[in-house]
Formats: structure tokens, C-alpha cells, sequence
């Protein structure tokens, strides 16, 4: 794997999470105002119907929210999908159809809420939180994405247009897999579970860049890995939020008592369950080991200092005793014998020879390098 | 952002959080003594009430408590504001008109107590801790809140003045919200969650002064900064002994077997401990950040150490063996043939410079610098 | 705050606080043997004898505990408090006069107990811990303090005289609080109550401590303080093992289903709880703060240490470059020219004078110094 | 103990563990199509069939799946093994005959499974993770083993031929124990028994390893020993995801209300827990001492650096001020009267020599060498 | 104390405590076979019998087990103990007798079980661990111990012959105590009071060696020290593996529904539990001491390591710019006036001097040493 293209630049980090989002509730408003808190990532919400049963189904985008209102009571299976959650009156106009609370209302605008299931009766609310890297694989980002499942119809907010959810389109269209057979709680699983199918793939891209991070960090311990290794575990942080209420959601969904849960599909929330513990236990598994790495840096980073520091102060020490003796034959003493000697030059040179090799077997033998 | 000014001199840390608060319980005293146990903020108590149904609304400051306790006994909502705990009549006055139990008179003025909520079939007794920074957002500031929350009042206890209830007084006047068409519990709710409201503005600024931090961590650590961490640590200790215990209350607002909590108002309570939810995991993300931030100053700090002593060490050993060489040929011996050659000296300095420029292709070649 | 008064010297920390304490039970001895494991604190047990009820009082010094006897089968409420346990005798008879267990009786006597509450019937058993300071501040002393309860008498043990229920005499003296108006039950809960409350007391001379430390950890950090810091964590230690098991004592009392806990007094039990729950949080905070102390300590140092360092070497690596100028220019080859010249020294002094300057303003780029 | 046996070089350790594994679900696939998702091990299925009651035995290996279905029906119990399972229309058609859920048989083949116990109430369904070292003790397998558990017979799924179940077969063969004369989920019990058994020869195996790396962390610390204990850190935390859920899998079938667990086995299955829980718990011993031996290693290595940088500075610093006397009589003014003495040399080395004398003493004193 | 004493060299550590211990289950066997997993520690059993009631007893050593069997059906109370588990063939004898399930004959001899409690009906079944110092205290064995409670017996099976019961064994003599009027749940009550308050003796003869080591790491760190800690670690370890399942046996005991535990004996299981409790907190207490040991040995270390650098360097840097000015009137430069001065020697050195006086008052004013 090539370590150096695993490890692009950290651009921007603080652009790109912030510790505390800012989408949270605004402060001071009364409860139940339907105000969107996130940016506005396109121009006009886009709506897209599908009707179905298992023997027919119907496609199309429709204008106004108020054409898709007769299709929600024809006994066919209905989704609607928002893509694109600031225009306020649209939301408004949709809640008042299909009677939600205005709590429920101003939760689907306001995109910072943490998974939650709530059990209204008619229909029950789900929020969930979708990850994705960006095209450069450069941050992770988190949309919300909320779902109203009633009788026979879903609908599913989002924040943005995206492509995750046309695998199941396809298998509506080509009637591949059960979901044309079965109810609208099926069809609500069956997004739920591309969500959580999405959490292994951004799994599996972060412990790439984290295998090819512990690659770098021991080969050459920089303190760029350092910020990256920071940067990751705001991305495990960022997953953990997201992951954590999930297990809750669902297993809430799998015991609940609410007669929209069919027994059928209650074996497949099961296994989602099951999948939702396995990401649990990777993202835990993936965070105990970033959690050692910022020690796995450091000792790297002393490893090389200490060796650096080792052979240049046996270097220094082997020279300055023999310094010192150049020193003594460099005094002016008037009666210094030695000076006068013929061979007195030659010794004194083998002599700090002798001493520089007898220094250097002593460490040897020391084992000091 | 400006590292500078978001990271102002921490001045009188010692002064400002009392590790163990001094105002807890004075010892020996008899259980029941309401005794003040704050600091006096404002000279004498402001008493403001607040009369309202749907249809109308009146507002005025009660010279004397007994003012207010023909209103108590009308239908229509009553919310009683005290801001000033000192006067202990004042408080025994209310208690014995509310019939408030000998421990929750001094519960109210013993301000030191941890969230809590208690049911006393007539009404419940509801203690919040309510943070705010104070003007130069040098430090945070803890006041208890107390609600005595009855069948038609709301009686709400501050230490001293605020503007924190004025949205909620707005709602009132103008009609805005449903908090006229709703009862007590509805405006006990709105008191409860603007507190919770107001703990998301506060981790915005935290995480903004965090953010601050690790950017001047990163690129000048100094041992201010690492004070300015252990502050910020205290913060978030005084954040979670406020949130923590909170999410006990409104858990137990919402599933509280007291008549005094509509239903209308309970899905309200619901949102709410999704809320502080959301806080608490706010604060326990802002808190591991903060972790390990002392690991990253550490590295830092270490970092700018090692490339020091580094830089130095390798000049240091550069010039020891040439020393020793000029050593050598300032000896005094008689008899050194190199010193009489015509070309010795320049010899010499050549010598010296090849073993300079050795050393610093072996250094470089081990990547050293 | 005088850091130099609050750290008094450790004087024989071994001595005071074993990390096992050898007051627990000796092995092989038969169950049930009352033998006292503490050291004897008075010479001889002290019975002190309160009989009260709300329209008389009557206080009286034992010198038998046989004498307390008639007192006991009174209507009025009877409180005998034992100042010393040394005597096995004095127990056994007052364990059988009250139809102990001998297991109880045991325990009475064996001072290492943990906190506990025991229903048996006819009577509670409560075992508490009582911390204080000795004199000079020096360290924390435990002991235990036993209480039975029973339908209107409660007893009291104590390893030795001390003035912390003088409170409540005096409140039985002369009638304040609502002592003398309630049952045998209150009288053992306020006698809870004073131990709670002076936790506080403790708490509060602990945080002083550790601020005190802090200010000096930071200021001139010396071995002596990671011994007291050490020190003070054992401290914390000794209040954890106190006050955990007390929470379950106190909350065993308010959810027992004992009738010799009146419904009146549950409240204020409630209310003990409550302060329990603070003294735990409050220990608990103590702790995280102390267990980051000793980072605080460790960066200290080494900051210290980096900073005489990296002067130091510094001003090694100006001169080392420089001699190695002057050793050039001390070598004795007949043909150097420079040797020669009029300006000779002058230049070679610039020389050297210039090569430090550059070193020192590289220096002050890099911001080293 | 070889040491040098024991830690083998660890060849290609990315290729081995992956941090997040690649065998789990394909993201947009229908929720029950079975794909297997490890790499294929052997070349196509065996299928291994027994079939036996108290009195006979038979034993064959069957050529298509087809062929197994008769022996099914049988009241004899009747036990499957299929190795490989890369073969999706195998699966299906047993699937079909025994009535699987089609989530079931996706399970099966979708080899990345945590351990787990589903009631089907006409069987039940069981994963485990079976743990092996490959040939060179380099590194550890994990393979999925999934059991299907019906009213008289017991399929059991592996990856690859293997020799775990062996000891069994000999069983029934040769009438040892009490196999024959039990149920089919006797048969099940002996099979994760054999599974949980062999976890104790890996622990054992891995508890030779850290004893082996403990000795050569204290004697040698090289930055090899260091990555191998990251190597056996990935190790334990493989185990641990296969053994926790391996508990709850255990303890499910002890408290089973299916009654295809009769009581006789039951008895078995609490041992098997025992078993499992002590596996734990040897486990997370393995792991809190491999925790501390990162500290071990760091301190090892840099009592080693100290050692050095020790003795080097002291043989530096007892030569440098020898150095400055021997330049003091090296200096050229004319006026020097030592320099004219008949001693003065000897004098000087003398003074050299008391000089150095002097230091080490000092040290000595000092106890620095 | 005597620190040298208590710290005795750890003479072949690796054999002492395995970290994976090899007494565990064979792999491959039939469960219920019954194979003693430890060494043989006796050349052949001993079977010591006791026989009492309040009016008499009996006591004998068995040559075969079978004469034990008659006094096992005698209401009078039978105490049969077992010293040497390797007679596999007097195991099973026994266990026929007295209707063991296989697995309880097998975990007997299969002595690497945690404690544990099993409800037979007929009898319990209970395993416990015996810890204790060998002769030299230099380190902690551990021996496992089972007990069989019928309705009139006790059977009790160790590994070695010891005296740990002998206290049990004279108290039955000579009637001291209460074990001849009680039964046999008494009896096995009693021998579980002893194994527990063994573990205080353990407990405190680890709190002196621990101790002991704080004082030698805090005057003296060596590496043979951190050797120590780590060993004493693992004796928390195995005290630790000992005493928490301990709790759940006595608590089981103490809950437990068997009527072969009567109410009186019970109020002795609810002492002991407390004590186990106290045991298990003490250990944790231990543990936390013991954990952060490594922290201070290291910052004593590093401590002697910074005094030491620090000396020495501050004495290098004095001596570097003296040796430079030396260096300077060592020059060869035809005019340099200072050397033909009458003073310019004496001055030299004055310079000298006072140079080195500045820097050492310079390092003085910043506390440097």
C-alpha cells in the first residue's frame, strides 16, 4: 500500500469538525419551531415518489408535496423521500398530513439530534445519522437522516441528494429481493440496513488509513502523524455518536410493541441488530488501537532520538579524553622531557590511538552500539 | 480565530473554583435551618409574578411576598420569580404558604445542593444548576435554581438576577408558543429547558476555547497553556456535576406518576432528556478531547526539545574531532615532520573540512536532519 | 494562602496510615468472640446516658452499665453512648441485656468494619466510619463509630471521648430542632447526619490541601511534593472506603422496611441521602483532580529540567566552535601566514565574535531562547 | 526457555490481521442472499456424515448433499459436517430441507459472524469462532463455525477440513464417554466444548509467548520486541471478540426454554460455562499484563539510555576541566612563572590527577556509578 | 522494618506463577473423566475422619475410604478430609457413594477451577482457593479446595496436607465454639471462615512488602525493583482471581434456597460475606497502590537522572568558555600585546575567575541548583 497516499494533507481540520457542532437547538426559541439548523446544501428540496405493491409500482418526482398526499392513502406501499430539508412550509404542510407532532417536526430540521427511536402511535419516528467520506476521502461527514413509518407508507428525510438508498430502488424496480412482498416496515428496514451496511464500508477505509498510519508512524515517527492520528480519533468519536444510539434504535424496533413492526420482519431487524453489535465492536476494536498508537509514536520518536543521542555522545566522549592529551602535550612547560624526545610525537599519537580503540571495545563489549 | 484572544491570562484561577464549594452545609446545625449559604448578590430579593390563562395575562414586582399569595389560589397560572436568597423570612413565609416541607425551605437556600427532583404529592421540588460565563468569559459561573412546581404555580428561585427567563417572559406577554394554552407544568418545562438550552451555548464557547488551545498547543507550547488546560478541565468537571444529575431529574419528570405532569406536557419532557442526552455526550466528547490534550502538549513541548538538543548535539560533535585535530598540531613536541611542511597548514584545514563535510553526509544519510 | 503552612512536613507517613490495616478480625479465633482489634484510646470505657422525651430530659454519667438498664424498658427515649471498647465484659452484658447477636457484638468491637446496616428485627445495627484530623492537621484518623437502634433506645459506641455529638446534646439540653419531639429513629439519624456533615469539614481541609499543593507543584515542584501527593491520595483512599459503603447504609435506611423507622423521620433520611450522594461526588472530583496532580508534577519538572538544559547547552554550542578557532590558531606549523599579520588577533577576534553573534540571533529565530 | 525460539520474526503482520476484516456483508446485496465471503479453501465441499444410536454406528462421506437427507428423517442422530462452504446451492438445498431462514443460511456463508445463539424453535442455530495457530505458530486463524442443532440431528459448518472434532469421532466409534448414549444436543455440547477446549492450549501457547517476551523485554529491548507485543496485543483482542459473546451464546443455551436442550445435557452445558467464563477471565489477565508491558519496555529502554548517558557524561565532565588546566598552561604570555619551574610539569599532572581523583570520589559519594 | 529483609531476590520468577496456568482441562477428553491436573504433592492420600455431636466425637485416620462410609449415614455430623486429589480411583469411590455427578468428581481432581457454588439437591458443591506463602514468603501458592455439604456431612478435598484447619479441628476437641451444637452447614461454614480470614493474614503480609517497596523505590530506585512490583502485581492478580468469584459463592450461600443451610448458620454466611467483601476492597485498594508504584519508581529515576545531568552539566558549562579563553592566549599570533603584558597572566585568570563566579551566582539566582 502506498503510505503517502493514504495520508493526504489534514486540510482544514477545524473547518471540518467542530469539537461542538453548531447545528444544535437554537436557544430561546419555543419549543416545537420547525427551523432548519444545518446549511443549505441544495438549491430546492427535490421529492421522489415510489408506490408500490407486489404486483405494480410507480415512479416519479413530484412538484408540490401536496401530490403526493392521495398516494398515502391508497393501501399500496408509499415512500416518500425529501432530499433537502430547509424549506420549512414543505416539512410543515407533510407533518399536519400525516399528524405529527410539532417536536417531531422541528426534530427532522434540526440535524443535530443523536439516533432515536419514538413510538407515536399512527407511526413511529426514527433518526439515524448517515456518514460518508467526501470525494477525496479526506473527512468523514454526518448527515441526518429521519424516517416516519406508518401503516402503509415511509417517508425518509435527507439532508442532500444522495446515491445510497438506489440499490433498494433498484430491487423495488426489477422486484429483486422481498421488499415488493412485504409491508412498509420492511421497506423502512431495508433502509435502515444500507446505513448500517455503509458503517463496514467507511470501517474498512479507516483501518486502511490506519494500518498505513502505524506503517508510518514506525518507519518515520513526524509530528504530522501525530495530528493525523488526532484527526482519526475525532473520526472514531464521530462514529461512536453515531453508532451507539443506533444499537439502541434497533433493538428498540425489534422489542417494540407497536403493531407496524410485523413478526416477518422482526427476524430481519434481528439480524440488522446483530450487524449494528459488529460495527459497535469494530469501531471499539478500531479505537483501542488508535488508542495505543499516540504511545507507539512517542516510543518511535525516542527510538530515534536516543540512537541519534547515543552515537553522537560516544563520538564526543572518545574524543575528549584525547583532546585533554593533545592539551597537556600543547602546555609550554619549559622542562617537559617528553617534548624533547625523538619519538615522543609518534607515541603520543599511538598512545591516543590506544586509547581511542580501548574506549571503543569498552563499549562494544557494553553492547552500546 | 485570534489563538491570543481566546486564550486571555487565567487570572485568580485559585479564587474563582473552590475545589471542595464552601457552600455546602454548615455542620451542627439542626436538619431544616434555612441559612443562606451563598454570597449575597443582590441588596434586597425582587419578587416578580406573573398571572396569566389564555385569554389574559398580568405582570408586576410584589413589594412583599404575602402580595402574591391571593393569586397562588386562583385558577389561572401563577410563576412567582425570586431573585435574592438571603432573607430567610422571606423564603419561610412562602414555605409555610405552599406548605413546603422544613428541608426543602432550606434545600432552596442551601445553595450547594446537586439537581434533584422530589415529588411532595402537592407539588415537586426541582433543584438545577444553572452556568453562565460571566462578562469576560474568563470563568464559568454555577447558581442554583430551584422550581416549586404546583397545581397552578410555578415558584422559581434565583441567587440573583438574569436575563436568562426574559425569552420565556416574552412568549407570555406576545402569546407566542403554546406556553398561555398550556398549564404550571408546561411553563416548569420551558423554565427547565432553557437551562438545558443554555448548557449548548456554553459547550459551544468551551469547545471554541478547546479548539483555541490545541491550535496553540500545536504550534507553541507553553507552561501557560498547559494551566489553561487544567482550567478548562475544572470547567468541564463543574459541567458534568451539573448534567449528570440532570438527566436523573428529567428522566424522572418524564416518568413521574404525579397528576401534577400532563400528558401534552410529557412528550415536551421527552424531547427534553433527548436534549440532555445530547449535552451529557457533548461533554464526555468535549472531556476525552481535553484528556488528551496533556498528552499532546507533553509530545509538543518534547517535540520542540528534541529538534534543540538535536541541532545542537550534531554542531557540538561536528566541531569535537576538529578540535582535537588543531589539538594535535599545537602540541609542542621537537620533533613533528607535518609542522615543518610548506603546505602543513593548509593540509591541515583541508583535512579538517573533509571530516566536517563526512560527518555531515553520514548524519544526513541517516536522515538526522 | 500560606503553601508553606498547609505542607507540613510528612513525619512518619508509614506509621500512620497501613495500606492493610491490622484491626481486622484474627484469624482462627471462633465467630462471635468479642475481642477488641483497635489500640486502647481511654483507660476506661465512659457510659454516658441521655433520657429524654419532649416534656423532660435527664443526663447522667454511668459509672456501671447495669445502671442504664432501667432506663431502657422506659417509654422515654433512651441514648447510652460508649466511649472506649476495650471493656469485652461491659459489652457482652449490654449485648445480652439488648439480645445481640454475638456476631453483632463481635463486630462492635472489631474496629475495621466496613460501613453497614443490619435489620434484625428488635433492633438495627449500623456501623459507620468517623474521620477527623488529629491536632496538628497532619492526618486523617478513622474510627468506627456503632450504633443499634432500637424501638426507643439507640446506643452508640465509640473508640474513644470526642466532642462531635455535643451538638446534639445540646439540642436535647435545651430543646432546639425537633430532636426532642421525635423518636429514638431521629435521634440515630441526626447522630448519621452529624458524621455526613463532618465529611464536609474534612473535604473541605483536603481541598485546601490539594490547592496549596497545586500552587507549589507548579511554582518549584520538589520531591517532597509527589510524596504528598501520595500521600494525599491515600487520604482519599481511606474517605472512598468510608463514604461508598455509606451511600448503601443510608439509602438501605430510607427503602428499609424496618417500623423502626417512622415515615417522618424517612424524609429527613432522604434528605442524609441526598448529602451522602454530594460527599461521594465531591470525593469522587477530589480524586480525578489529585490523579492528575502528578502529570502536573511530571511536566513541572521537566519543564525545569528542559529549560536548565537547553540554556546550558546553548551557551556550550557558542563556545564550542569558537575554540575550535582559537585552536587553529594555536597550532605551531611554521608556515601560517595569518600568524603574521599586524591585524591578526583583532581579526581573528571579529571572526569569532562574529560566528557568535550569528549563533545567537539563528538562535533567537528559531525562537530557542 | 529458547527465547529466540519463541519470537520469531513476524513476517508480513499487515497481511494477517486485518484491523477491520474484509469477510463481512457485501453493502447493497437483499438481506438473505448467502455469499460466502471468505476465500476459498478447499476445492469443493466434503460432506462428512455419521449417523448412529447406543447400539450401531455409520459413517460415510456423502456425494451430494442430497444424499445426507434420508439419514435425516431417521430417528437415529444423525451428524453433518461440511467442510467448505463456498458452494451456495449445497447450502441452499439443506437449508431448504431443514427449513432455515434464509437470514440463517446467508449467516452461514457470510463467515464474518460474532458468536451467537438464535432459538428457531425446530432447531437452533449457533456460531463460534474457532481459534488456531497455523503451522509455524506465526500467527492466529480465526474461522467460523456454525452449528445447526434440530431434534435428532446436528450440522456443523467449517471453512476448511481440520482435525478439531477428531477426538469425537473416535468417540462415537468406539463407544467412549457417553456420546451414543445421549441426544443430538449432547452431540452439539461435545462439539463447542472441543471448540472452548482448545482456546486453553492458544492461551497457553500465547501465555508461553508474553512469558518469553517478558524476559527478552528485561534483558534486550529491541524496538522488535515492541512490535511483537503489538503483534500479540491484535492477538488477544481476537480472542476476546470471539470468547466474550461466547459466554452469552453459552449461557443462552443453560437457560434455553427450547426444548431441544434436555436437562441431562444441561447440566453439562453450566460446566461448559464455567469453562468459558474461566477462559475469560485468563484472557483478560493475558491482556492486563501485556497492557504493562509497554510501560516495561519503555522503562527497560530507557534505563539502558540512562546507563549510557550516565557514564558517558561523568567520563566528560571529569575530563573537561582537566582539559581548561592543560590550555591555562598551553596560553603564550610571556610572564607565566609555573612555566619556568623545574616541577612545574609534573606539579601539573599531579594536580591533573588529584583533580580527577577528587570528581570520582564525588560521585562516588553520590552514588551516580 | 528491615527493607532489605522484606525484599528477598525473586529467585526463577517464570516458575512460580505461570501466567497461564497448566492445571486446566485436557483437551480431547470426555467431560467427566476424572484426571488430577496437579502435581502430586503426597505420596498417597490421607483420610482424616471426624465424627461428632454435642454429646461425643470421634476422630480417626482412614486407611481406605470405604471405612468412612458407615459414619456417613450416623445423624452424628461426619467430617471427612482429603489430603492428595492423584488417587483418581478413591475419588470416584467416594463419589459413587455419595451420588457426585461425574463433572463434580472431575472438577475435584481438575484442580485449576474458580470458586464456584453448584445446588445438587442432595448436596452442595463448593470450590474454593487457598492462598498461601511458602516457607520463605518469597512467593504466594495457590491450592484448591472443595467441600461436598450434605445433610449430616462435610467432605473436604485439598491438594497437600496442611494446617490451616487444625484451629477448626480443636474447637471440635475441646468443645470450643459453637461447631459440635450445630450441623454440618455450620462445619462447612467454619472452614470457609478460615480460607477467608487466611487471606487477611496474605493481604497484610502484602501490605508490609509493598511498603517496604515504596520506601526502597522512593530512596533508592534499581531496575530489580520494578522486577518486584511487576511481581507483586501478578500476586494481586491471583489474589484477585481467588476472591471475586469468592463473593458469589457466599452470597449464593447466603441466598441460596437449599434447606441443607439453616436459618441460624445463615446469619454467619451474611458475616462472612461481609468479610469477603472487606477482603476484596482491601485487595482493590492494594491494587491501585501497587499500580501506581510504576509511576513513582519512574519519577525517583528520573529524579536521580535530571540531579545528576544537571550537576554535571552546569559544571561543563563553566568550565567551556574558561577553556576558550585559554584557548585564545594560546594563539601563536606574532602581536598579540596582552602576552607581552607583566599582568596579563595574572589578569587572565582573574577573568577567568570572575566569569565563573558570574555564571555560578547567574545559575544560583534561577534556582538551579
Amino acid at each position: 500500500m502506498n503510505v503517502k497516499g493514504a495520508l493526504r494533507p489534514v486540510r482544514t481540520l477545524k473547518a471540518v469538525y467542530r469539537l461542538v457542532p453548531r447545528v444544535l437547538k437554537k436557544p430561546g426559541l419555543p419549543p416545537g419551531t420547525p427551523v432548519y439548523t444545518g446549511r443549505q446544501k441544495v438549491e430546492r428540496p427535490k421529492i421522489a415518489v415510489f408506490d408500490y405493491d407486489e404486483a405494480h409500482y410507480e415512479e416519479r418526482v413530484a412538484e408540490r408535496i401536496e401530490d403526493c398526499f392521495p398516494l398515502v392513502d391508497t393501501p399500496a406501499i408509499t415512500w416518500i423521500n425529501i432530499d433537502g430539508l430547509h424549506d420549512a412550509e414543505l416539512i410543515t404542510k407533510l407533518g399536519e398530513k400525516l399528524e405529527l407532532h410539532p417536536l417531531v417536526v422541528e426534530d427532522i430540521v434540526s440535524v443535530g439530534q443523536r439516533p432515536k427511536l419514538e413510538d407515536h402511535e399512527k407511526h413511529l419516528f426514527i433518526v439515524l445519522r448517515m456518514l460518508s467520506y467526501n470525494g477525496n476521502e479526506d473527512h468523514l461527514e454526518s448527515e441526518q437522516l429521519s424516517l416516519i413509518l406508518g401503516r402503509n407508507y415511509v417517508v425518509s428525510f435527507q439532508e442532500r441528494e444522495g446515491d445510497a438508498f438506489d440499490a433498494i430502488r433498484e430491487r423495488i424496480r426489477y422486484l429483486r429481493g422481498r421488499v415488493r412482498k412485504m409491508g412498509a416496515d420492511y421497506l423502512a428496514y431495508a433502509l435502515i440496513d444500507v446505513v448500517v451496511d455503509h458503517y463496514f464500508v467507511i470501517l474498512e477505509q479507516l483501518g486502511d488509513r490506519i494500518e498505513a498510519l502505524e506503517a508510518a508512524v514506525a518507519s518515520e515517527p513526524t509530528p504530522e502523524l501525530l495530528r493525523e492520528i488526532h484527526h482519526v480519533k475525532r473520526e472514531i468519536l464521530l462514529l461512536r455518536k453515531s453508532v451507539w444510539p443506533l444499537r439502541e434504535v434497533v433493538s428498540g424496533l425489534e422489542r417494540s410493541e407497536s403493531r407496524l413492526i410485523t413478526k416477518a420482519t422482526r427476524v430481519f431487524v434481528r439480524d440488522l441488530y446483530d450487524h449494528t453489535v459488529q460495527v459497535i465492536e469494530t469501531v471499539e476494536a478500531v479505537r483501542d488501537t488508535v488508542a495505543g498508537m499516540t504511545d507507539l509514536y512517542l516510543s518511535a520518536v525516542s527510538n530515534r532520538m536516543n540512537e541519534i543521542m547515543k552515537v553522537l555522545t560516544i563520538m564526543a566522549t572518545i574524543f575528549i579524553p584525547l583532546t585533554f592529551l593533545a592539551g597537556v602535550y600543547g602546555m609550554n612547560f619549559r622542562y617537559m622531557p617528553e617534548l624533547e624526545w625523538r619519538w615522543g610525537y609518534p607515541v603520543a599519537l599511538g598512545l591516543m590511538f590506544v586509547a581511542a580503540m580501548a574506549m571503543i571495545v569498552y563499549f562494544r563489549r557494553k553492547r552500546w552500539f
